[in-house]
């Protein structure tokens, strides 16, 4: 059963509350494009990021933090130990983690890691539909980490991974679907800027992971962190003169959205 | 005895126009999420950066640069060998040095490099009140690189860390405070959107080797940086619509601060 | 033989519109620094980034993506394992790809990264004075990162080099240089603030890759870039009300030039 979920959402809106005012600290390991960026929008939605990305600190870490994001973009052979190390410690503690497996599918290496990473399953995880189907084992074709397929073509693969692994399954397009394998939820709206901004997709797992450790259920940590992103893609796109603009107006929309009761 | 320090100040504007004028060469190891916007801070404020991270070249690179910043926000065991190398080097070159322990008590593996680090005697040590409280020994309790004690609370700590290491003592908070174990300076004002930008307390630190570097005594050095920083955000938080845009015109104003006469 | 180029001149505009039409895959192993600048300045021209960084997979994107950048900013060993085989499969492919020899020749240790690479015949060099003229086996001097020569003095040296390698050498400053070796084009115009934004020279490299992976001549590929660049620059420093808002205005830019017919 497919339903939509657009800005206001009283359960969207609870959740984003309920991030600033608990202030999840989320451990990111995440990629060198990214880093900055997400620790930026996570601080705008008022969680609290920590870029903790040293195996010897990965496990203590996962004990303090309130859920963990793990996002596979510029991997090398020490991270990929952190992110066993500090996946298998929130799965052993019961935080929510989140897994984004940029590029899986075009590249052997990242692969590997991505399919040991599910051995520690991922409460979401969150990617484009040629990632999620390379996850779900199908052919995936995709062109680097550009998505070549529509979201929707992912659904059925995403809603077998999701019943396969016990996630939620969060495929992001031009519209986004989210799926615990048997509900899906469709978020559309959006603007297509938001794509030629880099790490934005990565910054979204970032805030899913967030709004699951302030406390969200899965499926709607997904759904809420999506639709944040979709309405404030939109507002932005109305400031922007260019990419640069687009970027700041989408920081900006980020972190004012429902700060005031706005709607 | 403690004085209070704001814009304009003589000898803030002297230790700033030097930074113009000479354009000390700053060697920055610091983390993957504060490396471009510590960069981009440092050249606003007319030094020139160099992030120069690797064993390999650490050591003679510090007889090329001005001033050394080390920040432990990211750290892995490599990081940890290029800055015990490059604090060695400066020390052993009496070039000015920082130290920023991000994160310090909070996991005891950068906890163990922060004490190693020590030993090369920093000219300044730069932090929150929580990292400083535990680079003092005190019991820490900070969740992950956020403070939660205030800076006034670490005081006490601050002036006996600064006298046992001969160090110039910055904490940063709603005031900043700076000591020398004796004298004590306090900056207040600024705009509380700053600690909700990622990496203006990093890249806090970098300035200060930067004003170091280009002959300020090492109060002075920390002192100058932290009123600019106080004022630019001030002046920042004018014009922002979020934290996209506060980001921007931080930027902004620290590199048009002081430049035209602007006082 | 030296030429003048500017904007508008068609062939430059088709070279930027053919970036924008085939959306070149271009693999990016670069500085910390300048990751997520560069990522932002590709997809602002229409190219599609990635960036793969580590050797476990640098061989296999080689055979996938249209063209290599390797910029040695802040190079660590592994940065240099991978770098040395992304060169060689992109060389043994016939991929165009861009060496951008940051601080090379302050610092032995990425001199000598940077002398291997050579082996690999670049398509394209990009430097400023004091790099091209360290690669060149000159003197260099360079204080860091930051040219002390002027771009014309390096202008001899540089042809040279583009005739030993058979690359096309770029040479960044007031006035922007290409060389085959025989040929010389001269770009002038742009805008000083744009050498204190980092990552800006980075990311020309990046976008000289991107336009070779989509078909331009080596020569043209370097032109085209560094036209856009000087254009860009150019109609940022209009806006700007200081680094921040200038660094946001260049992207706008970067992001508008040619795409509705603009002249």
């Amino acid at each position: 059963m497919t339903t939509e979920r657009s800005w206001p959402h009283p359960e969207v809106a609870a959740d984003l509350a309920e991030v600033r005012r608990q202030a999840p600290l989320t451990h990111c390991i995440t990629n060198r494009v990214a880093d900055n960026f997400t620790a930026n929008v996570l601080l705008a939605v008022g969680a609290s990021p920590a870029m903790i990305v040293t195996a010897e600190e990965a496990k203590g870490f996962a004990a303090l933090a309130h859920a963990l994001l793990v996002n596979v973009g510029t991997i090398t052979p020490p991270d990929a130990q952190a992110m066993q190390v500090a996946a298998a410690a929130a799965q052993a503690a019961g935080k929510p983690w989140v897994l984004d497996p940029v590029g899986a599918g075009a590249l052997p290496y990242r692969t590997g890691v991505v399919t040991e990473l599910l051995r520690h399953r991922p409460t979401i995880i969150r990617g484009n539909a040629s990632e999620i189907l390379a996850v779900a084992g199908a052919a995936g074709g995709g062109k680097g980490v550009e998505s070549t397929a529509g979201s929707g073509e992912a659904l059925p693969r995403a809603r077998e991974l999701a019943a396969r692994f016990g996630s939620v399954v969060a495929v992001s397009g031009a519209v986004d679907y989210v799926t615990d394998g048997t509900e899906v939820i469709s978020i559309p709206g959006g603007n297509a800027l938001v794509t030629r901004v880099t790490a934005t997709g990565c910054a979204l797992g970032a805030v899913m992971a967030a709004a699951a450790g302030a406390g969200a259920t899965p499926l709607r940590a997904a759904v809420a962190a999506s639709v944040l992103f979709k309405v404030s893609a939109e507002r932005a796109g109305r400031a922007a003169a260019g990419l640069g603009s687009f970027a700041v107006a989408f920081l900006d929309q980020l972190s004012q959205l429902g700060v005031h009761g706005d709607s």
